[in-house]
């Protein structure tokens, strides 16, 4: 036994008193304040041992999954005197925080089944726990909310200052901890499908791993990632992922946690990139010897040129206009809301009707057969009254060609026309298989 | 026996002489001069008529097929002493008038052996000549290019001018011979698989009618509608339409038959619209009657709107490129040729990955996870040096996704950057079988 098991078994039973307590109906707070020495002695890190040691001791499961709470509590202790800290309620940096509490939490339940788990003999036991195993996994499938929002709103200012290697890697880490979790799940639905002792094992030993893994991240982003983030981005920076968070969405619940500013949403690529040396000399330590080996580059590109149209999602002048519609697998024919041709596309890649510039201008229904007016008519008129969309399928040759019809409205809703959009999906219809096979999902 | 039989009967006989003449190696210019008189008490109407006669007689096909020359020289004969004169060569006009005289002659092939398959008795007999049939109607499936030009370069001018209904009329037969040669294809094939003496006669008289039909539609153009529109089409519209029509092609060959004019090309919505009294008598009395009931009303209609930009194939203004963009079936994400993300769409129809305006300017490759970030690189640098697209496919959830990545291109071929392509393909890749079901060729 080394100095350290006997410490955490020492530390263990100070655990277990601490547990009672909880059991007869004290608060976190309150136990913070009786036991304050002892919980000193405890790193947040100590605790997933803790609880093991607990399993082995053949503590019951529910009475340590209440140790949950306390780990998250003292790791937030630990956050509070440190770097981050006066963070407005309703700030995205408070709802990460929020959510990574929450996060916590799940990997520290999923620790503990785990340990139950390997130290299970029976086989109904063994297949209750997996059960439980399996809900937590299902639930920290949503962590990708929490990345997404990191990797998509965070990220790109750091990288318009220049800081790209600690975002690249702990964005690898956060995919790692994905890959893990759906592989994860397939064990858990092979041995559903068939009971198997190694499975178990393996099970428990990948949930174990996990469980570490994804608190590390936790830690990774309370400790260096936030407080870093919060020295360098403006507020007006912050509001501009405050608002394009929403359409990402949070784990945790956000109502009644609104917070504003007045200053104007600031983009990456509007965003002043320069980074003083007061600045770096706040950031967290592992950002101070990456800037001191790297220096500071800030990534000052300009992303609007002369001749750019703002169009809401980005800028395109009249060339890449143009071209992008050639680019696509799809041509389309455009009628304004007096159902006249007033655009149509020719793709590079896939030919469907022959249109020619002699039909601009031309009533839609008579760029068809006479045969076919009345049917392109209603739908037309359809689609103008209704908001869906309406979908055809025929023929060019031996090609399977998709036909749809789609309205064409503006942010208000107003209708500003209709579209025909044809696509060559012959491949894809005719060989469904092969497609099938070529599916990687990354 | 009619009276018109008996003078079909005599004119026969004429024919034969002729027919024996042709044999003996005389042009077709000899023998109008010999035969003029005889020539001209025969209608070119009455030609497919004869033909059948001769053809019961047991005149041989061979020989008959001969007379299809004739035919198309009387009736160009006849077109001559009418309106449709002086027109340049390679002009579109004249370029027209030499498709139809292939389509001509190819429809009365196609009623010779039409008369010779009813008139067969083996079974070997029969199957040759359908053979001869199919080759003809595979021949005259090609007469789409010839009525695509009428119906989209043609018709267009004569719309603008408020003329719609015979343009209407046209298409509707134009139409409906190609439906017929589609049916009459499916009748040989039917065949092909299992002989049936019925069927036969099906198909003798379906291709009896369709040359009939096709050979009314040459005569309608070169009567009705070609003296028309080269009474009302200016030479700059004239231009407009030869240049578009190389882009649809022709039947026959166009070398060496260059026309071109000084007059800026005028595309129907640029086109005065304007009918002056002067120009309605000189058209056909077909036209004259139908403005007499109708009277004149120009589709005066503007097109290009304050603030629409001109994107060579029709206007957009920024609104209607936004909406477009949300009105297409995928999600496009644009980087420039720094590889910088300048665009990203996002459709109504189906969701693809989240990107937020976050990331606009960001590196391209930085918009996915490290573990992908080789594989991006490398796609875009290939798209980048080489002129063809990459396809990828994955999950996202339980949706099956599409993922090119386009390289786009400016007229010039000068590289702009490249585009990831994202679409939701799920319902075709996993229910092909209910797609197929819902093809309708129209």
């Amino acid at each position: 036994m080394s100095t350290n098991d006997l410490n955490l078994n020492e530390k263990a039973k100070n655990v277990v008193e601490i547990l009672k307590e909880l059991h007869s109906g004290k608060s976190i707070e309150e136990l913070k304040d009786k036991y304050g020495y002892v919980l000193s002695t405890i790193s947040p890190f100590e605790i997933p041992l803790i609880e093991q040691q607990l399993v082995k001791e053949g503590v019951k499961i529910e009475e340590i999954l209440k140790l949950c709470d306390l780990h998250v509590e003292l790791f937030k202790d630990i956050l509070l005197s440190r770097e981050i800290k006066d963070v407005p309620n309703g700030h995205p940096l408070d709802l990460l925080l929020k959510e990574n509490d929450l996060i916590l939490k799940q990997s520290e339940v999923l620790a503990v089944y785990a340990s139950a788990l390997l130290k299970s003999q029976e086989e109904s036991d063994a297949k209750n726990i997996v059960a439980k195993v399996k809900d937590v996994v299902l639930k920290l499938l949503s962590i990708k909310v929490h990345y997404r929002k990191i990797q998509m709103l965070v990220f790109p200012y750091l990288e318009r200052r220049g800081i790209t290697a600690p975002t690249r890697v702990l964005w690898g880490r956060e995919d790692q901890a994905r890959i893990k979790l759906r592989h994860l799940l397939e064990f858990i639905e092979r041995l559903e499908k068939r009971f198997d002792p190694n499975l178990i094992t393996e099970i428990g030993n990948r949930a174990l791993d996990l469980a570490r893994e994804i608190s590390e991240l936790v830690f990774r982003e309370n400790r260096i990632l936030y407080p870093t983030v919060q020295t360098l981005l403006s507020d007006g920076e912050w509001a501009a992922i405050s608002s394009t968070a929403e359409k990402i969405g949070y784990i945790v619940e956000t109502k009644g946690e609104k917070w504003s500013t007045d200053a104007k949403p600031i983009l990456p690529y509007e965003a002043d990139a320069s980074l003083t040396r007061e600045k770096v000399d706040l950031l967290p330590l592992e950002f101070r010897m990456m800037i001191a080996s790297q220096g500071i580059n800030p990534d000052s590109y300009v992303i609007k040129g002369s001749g750019d149209i703002d169009l809401d999602t980005g800028f395109l002048n009249i060339e890449e206009i143009k071209a992008l519609f050639k680019a696509l697998p799809l041509e389309i024919t455009f009628a304004n809301s007096d159902d006249r041709v007033k655009f149509f596309s020719e793709s590079f890649l896939h030919k469907g009707f022959v249109r020619t510039k002699t039909i601009i201008g031309r009533r839609f229904e008579y760029c068809h057969p006479p045969r076919l007016e009345s049917i392109v008519k209603k739908t037309v008129d359809e689609v103008k009254r209704e908001s869906g969309y309406r979908e055809f399928w025929t023929r060019i040759g031996d090609r399977v060609i998709r036909v749809l019809v789609v309205p064409v409205k503006n942010r208000e809703g107003k209708y500003l026309g209709s579209v025909e959009i044809v696509e060559d999906l012959t491949e894809v219809v005719n060989n469904p298989e092969e497609v099938k096979k070529r599916i990687i999902v990354v």
